[in-house]
């Protein structure tokens, strides 16, 4: 099975309201519910793609129990991949995360919580059950921000634990976090632009990408939004780009980049075609309607018109 | 007791955050919760005022549970008075308010669901018990708006079991439910500005709350923001204003003010004394750093600097 690690999950509810007006009152018209995280979105991603998943990190409170429910209300409808929640269950309550979606522009606004503080004997908890977990584990993706508390190195120690399991590890995460974990040298790491950015001071993808490398990550696949995805790695340079500007909904399409990585990972597929999954799996989940879902029948059909070509200049 | 009946409880969630940018990302910064829906704000006023309350609607689903633990933990921290749950399970989940503090200006956007469907047997159930939570009330309070698939009527028929019971009734509610509930005669109305033009088609308050006793009011009660409350009743009329333009927060001042109205029926005070309390109640409310909150010693002082005038041309 594939393991994804969300340590701060979250309970993500959508609002949609005719039109959102700052200090004034809204009647919510719509209201919906999912578990949420990026580690999370990954593992649906991933089922859907017929592969055997396993999420971990923190549940607690009625939201973390929201979360579970959902998670397992969910599976049936996900073959031929199946869920399994082995979140760690904590004291504090699961984070929400808001969405207020204004049907007049499409936009969204976004409200996060914060996470639950999390105890040095639920860290621990964690700890033997991310041991246990690499046992049965072909990769493992280490996915989101880190809840309040949560040593800022917490990334670098479970790349390193799961080196010691021989299992190989992609990191999504942005920041400081970011920063140590690449530092632990982990397989792949997907930044977007904007995290690549902040990881090496520059704004100029390739350099970027190939500073990132030095400073550690034994691959680099960054998302470029419309522009597709750049990989630079051991064995090559590649970029691949959507057949098209795409309209819709952008979030989850870097989780979907992701599920892509990790399935052409375990799969043991060339780097060409693991970005080319990436990308048709993130332009697929731009066209759903919902956030974070995807139609496998038009990732099909795009993933057959994904253009990759070398990058001779990158190494 | 008092009895106060909330149909659309609902969990009254707060997020603070810096500056609220719609289309934006944000980190929420504090999340505050409490139990909410107007009738449970009005018992935990009358409760701090040392009156025994009962507070009955529905309550369901993982945000019902949340209401109802956080009525009892806030329990014992009311003394003198008493809370008592009453609320009717349901199937479905209890709906969340939601606040959005920006604290850079200090202004409120506030994001409301509709709330639950009730089914037939939850609402025969419901009047099962308010039937017999009747026969232990010396007055009742029906506040708020009501749930989806409930009977616009629904006022009315409260208010006319209310009467058979022998127990005076207060109303404060908008709209159709308000406009209905008006034809069934409750012993007070208390709309503010707004609800008392939607209900007549007049803007002037004192025209207007005279419209609105010849509609079947007993007395009306107006609250007119800063401009205090007018109060219309058979045994005269009168107006009470606060010493001072109040600075603060309004949310919650209307459900004090009837908690007040309420207070001095209970203990027959004349009308006077009972929108002297109200306005006393409602300033206090104001300038607490909480929504829906008051400090004892300031409603002490407040009270003791209303000024009351009769209103000789009001009837």
């Amino acid at each position: 099975m594939i393991l994804t690690v969300t340590l701060n999950t979250a309970l993500d509810i959508t609002y949609r309201v005719p039109r959102l007006r700052p200090h004034t009152g809204h009647r919510v018209t719509e209201v919906t519910e999912r578990p949420g995280g990026k580690g999370i979105n990954v593992a649906r991603v991933l089922a859907a793609l017929g592969h055997h998943t396993t999420v971990t990190g923190f549940a607690g409170g009625v939201t973390g129990t929201v979360v579970r429910e959902l998670l397992a209300a969910d599976e049936p409808a996900r073959a031929p991949g199946r869920i399994t929640d082995a979140l760690v269950p904590i004291a504090g309550s699961t984070r929400r995360t808001l969405g207020v979606v204004d049907t007049a522009s499409g936009d969204t606004t976004q409200l996060n919580e914060a996470g639950p503080a999390v105890t040095g004997a639920e860290w621990a908890a964690f700890m033997d059950a991310y041991a246990r977990l690499l046992r049965e584990a072909s990769a493992v993706a280490l996915c989101g921000s880190l809840p309040p508390g949560v040593p800022v190195g917490t990334y670098a120690q479970l790349i390193r634990e799961a080196r010691t399991a021989g299992v190989p590890t992609l990191l999504d995460t942005s920041g400081e976090p970011l920063r140590r974990g690449v530092a632990a040298r982990p397989d792949i790491v997907k930044p977007n632009a904007e995290e690549l950015a902040g990881l090496t001071g520059s704004t100029e993808p390739l350099r970027a990408a190939r500073d990132a490398r030095r400073r550690g990550a034994r691959a680099v696949a960054a998302s470029l939004g419309a522009d597709g995805l750049l990989a630079i790695t051991a064995q090559g340079a590649w970029r691949a780009v959507p057949p098209e500007r795409l309209k819709g909904n952008p979030t989850g399409a870097g989780d979907a980049a992701v599920a892509g990585l990790l399935s052409g990972l375990v799969d043991e597929v060339p780097w060409p075609e693991r970005i080319a999954r990436a990308v048709a799996l993130s332009a697929a989940a731009v066209r759903a309607p919902a956030a974070g879902e995807f139609d496998p029948a038009v990732y099909a059909e795009l993933l057959g018109r994904i253009e990759v070509t070398e990058h001779p200049t990158a190494l």
